[in-house]
């Protein structure tokens, strides 16, 4: 099974890679420039204990490109525009049963105070899902977790973190995928529409960082 | 200060009616008929043990149409479809600078399962700011809490709650009055747009308590 980050050299990307890769599951880092990602896992060999001795296949650079191509799960770690073009230009590509995975947020600074996007689908989830080819399936993750938190990759996570997809199917491979992430526990919430309450929440987060000028704030469900 | 419950009969506001009661506050609960208001009275005496020897004044029973027209703050603890007819039938008798609490969420069932309803103006807080009159305040809390727990008046909340308004007065008015809550953690996440992203939250709570079988799933937040 092959595991690929789009975007893999950002903050949320990155950590996502190093936490993947330390649970010991080979990732292959993409960017637009194969050798901006080969620099990443060169940083994250030398910063995470638990990589500096990992055989040279756990942790593989890419371009966007060549990612899309080949992977059998496919993590999009850009910004919500990012996402949207990419959807779009790298759909056709896609392996057939690919599982892609959005972390997207679609997120507004207005007048300094985040305030979530107005998408005519209801959420960045469901307008990816318009995008993609229907020989992909998506699901959608780690939303309302700080990308700061997931990239400081030695930080533990100790939260709750949610799952909803276009199938059962994709949230299981998803599930099965991010339970390998220490920390975390998940729930699986349902189909893309959930989406919307997710991302909801996420600037929600970004709100209480900003008022407790913190850079980790999320969640814990109770009283289940 | 003036405090009534319209609905005060239903598991939340009888359970906002009791806790805020136990923590000293005189509130008056309202229904259709104060008769039932009256039971609703007469139940929480007998089974809330701080409640059992309170002064008469502490819990007084009126109509709807009669809070309305004397309370300072008032909680429209009624189904999202009841309070957007109440904030037009009503809205004309409120006093003037009175503080309205919404606490609705406009959830659907679809299928069995839990679905936020699309609302013109974003959320139901912005649609019944819409049709309240310009001389009342409005603030949106309790929102994220399930209404069965603050029903089990002896249940601890133990969780984290937010409060958005269309003023900081709105906001501050709520939080002083919310704060008065044993085990609750509020947090001021600002203008009433943020109404949208806590009524997703607890249509995701909703849905969790489907998942596993509960009727307390809420929120702490961690990392700030």
């Amino acid at each position: 099974m092959t595991i690929g980050i789009i975007g893999g050299t950002g903050a949320e990307g990155r950590g996502l890679a190093a936490r993947l890769a330390s649970a010991g599951l080979p990732v292959t880092i993409g960017s637009r420039s194969s050798e901006r990602a080969r620099d990443t896992i060169d940083r994250l060999r030398h910063t995470v204990d638990r990589l500096r001795e990992a055989p040279p296949g756990l942790l593989e650079a890419a371009s966007n490109d060549e990612i899309a191509e080949r992977s059998d799960i496919l993590v999009l770690a850009v910004p919500f525009a990012a996402a949207t073009e990419m959807a779009r230009s790298l759909g056709a590509r896609l392996k057939p049963g690919a599982l892609v995975i959005d972390v997207t947020v679609p997120v507004r600074f207005a007048g300094g105070s985040p305030t979530l996007e107005a998408v005519p689908e209801g959420s960045a989830a469901e307008h990816l899902r318009a995008r993609l080819p229907p020989h992909v399936r998506l699901a959608a993750s780690l939303k309302t977790i700080p990308a700061a938190l997931l990239g400081q990759v030695n930080a533990p996570l100790d939260c709750d973190e949610f799952v909803c997809g276009d199938s059962s199917e994709a949230r299981a491979a998803a599930l099965d995928l991010l339970g390998r992430l220490p920390g975390l526990r998940l729930h699986d919430v349902g189909g893309l529409d959930a989406a919307r309450m997710l991302e909801g929440m996420t600037v929600l987060a970004i709100r209480l960082n900003k008022i407790y000028r913190s850079r980790a704030a999320r969640f814990r469900v109770v009283g289940i």
